[in-house]
């Protein structure tokens, strides 16, 4: 019953005006999983190179994740090197070396075959559909993520695997990039139309809008004191939306808005910290007494 | 027991994707007062020339505004002309003629020195500030909106006024150029050194996030088919906020957090139609059954 996982895993140089790191474990799949990890076990498909060593394994050790779809190649990690400024929302790419990565084709162990639920982390379309080939039936959800990298480059191969999709994670950019709307709604009834059911709309600092047949839901992005390297926020996201919502194992509406806020408030853990670090430590009652924070936060009484 | 609002009412020229509209009635006493009436009797105290004719008193009348402070002046009303591109998030200063703005000096009416909440609209500080010595006693309580202009180029006199000011409402950018802060919960802090007890933070599309003692409330923006012009939508997120907020008569934290609804969809309204058409004939029940189903969108009943 475990949540199957495709993506990235990366090392990491930042540069944020709270300080550098340099080598940091990263990638999509790395923050997915360990994000997802507080709620439901993750089964995980990805490549590194040599320089992926114990103590890098050693991250994802005493979690439910399993690695058994970890693929080692001869050479290096994809390497991403990225700076922000004060603002913390953009990115700026400095340097980006995909080696083992380039030549990446997910191959699913037979175990993973049947996993019920199914992210398809930001890769080529081709290697999603792909993926999504393989499994020995059709999951129960199937969940994706991409980027205008793809939007823009191989645009038939995604509405290809979107017709495979029933919830689209994407940022507001790359939702109206894919939909050349700029009012969400209307970004929406367009998605739907390629496929995906539900639509999560990931908007950094100020949350993240959820789109479903029934309506709309709309969140804050978790209020903090210090913010250190947004890296990895949307994955993490990404992470405890799916993480809850298959450990819920149902797809109704309230769900899907508890599993919003499970997203919010883990991407507000990562965030705080460099790196993974945060998701890493961080506990499941620093996590519960979060969400009801949270939840108090954005609840109303007096109307 | 009236809200009485300090403001412009002004001339506007507007050019949005969706249409173009030449001497509109604008200003942000006219948004925020006809937003305020749907909920509580608003006085107004602005300056108008001979330009502004019994149409457009007509606009107010029937409603609980009493325009025995609005002057009429020699001359021209002060007038504004701005384009928005289609994000409609940045509005584009085309022209400015202030007219008998120019000289506006607020000589507040008896009857309306001892009124209980007192609105001071983004004028000069100074002159904000010689409305609050004009009151017969201390308002129950005052609120504050400014801009950038007045935070570089009056700083001494917007410190004087912010002393006796209980809430702040300004944009995230203002919020910021105050305190020289990015994080909003540091921005609240400083705020709080100057005076202000409540901030609120408009975040145009984004929403509103409401800052107390107590801690932060965050409403999105109510998410909207159509958008046609978001002139005045500020104005009338405070119309709605402080009216409703007078209404009660209280200001403890759940009162604030439905006001910051109120304010919400109010705006809401607004921006659907060009200038404050919405406004004028927007019903009691419309706006109720907006309130339940934007609260609907934020609750979260799964946790």
């Amino acid at each position: 019953m475990s949540l199957l996982a495709i993506g990235s895993v990366a090392f990491d140089d930042l540069e944020t005006p709270f300080g550098v790191r340099e080598r940091l474990l990263g990638g999509s799949v790395s923050y997915f999983s360990l994000s997802a990890s507080h709620f439901h076990p993750v089964q995980v498909v990805a490549v590194v190179g040599e320089d992926f060593g114990p103590e890098h394994h050693q991250v994802f050790e005493g979690r439910p994740i399993d690695l058994s779809g970890l693929v080692r190649k001869p050479g290096l990690s994809f390497r991403w090197k990225g700076a922000y400024g004060y603002d913390l929302n953009e990115a700026r790419t400095l340097d980006t070396q995909l080696n083992v990565f380039q030549d990446f084709h997910p191959h699913l162990p037979e175990a993973f075959r049947s996993s019920p639920y199914l992210f398809l982390g930001n890769i080529d379309p081709v290697l999603q559909l792909d993926v999504v080939r393989q499994m020995a039936q059709r999951p129960r959800w199937v969940a994706l993520d991409t980027m205008n990298f793809w939007i823009n480059g191989a645009r038939e191969a995604l509405n290809a695997v979107l017709q495979e999709v029933d919830i689209l994670l994407v940022n507001e950019a790359e939702a109206r990039a894919l939909t050349q709307e700029h009012n969400l709604l209307k970004v929406y009834r367009r998605i739907q139309a390629f496929g995906p059911k539900f639509l999560v709309v990931k908007r950094g600092e100020y949350g993240a809008a959820l789109f479903t047949p029934e309506g709309a839901f709309v969140a804050p992005a978790f209020p903090l004191e210090d913010v250190f390297d947004p890296t990895g926020a949307g994955d993490t996201f990404a992470g405890g939306f799916l993480g809850y919502l298959a450990s819920r194992g149902r797809m109704d509406v309230e769900t899907l808005k508890a599993a919003v806020l499970h997203g919010a408030v883990m991407a507000s853990f990562t965030v705080e910290q460099f790196g993974t670090e945060n998701l890493q430590n961080v506990t499941g009652s620093e996590i519960k007494g979060r969400l009801k924070a949270f939840s108090d936060m954005i609840r109303i009484d007096g109307l």
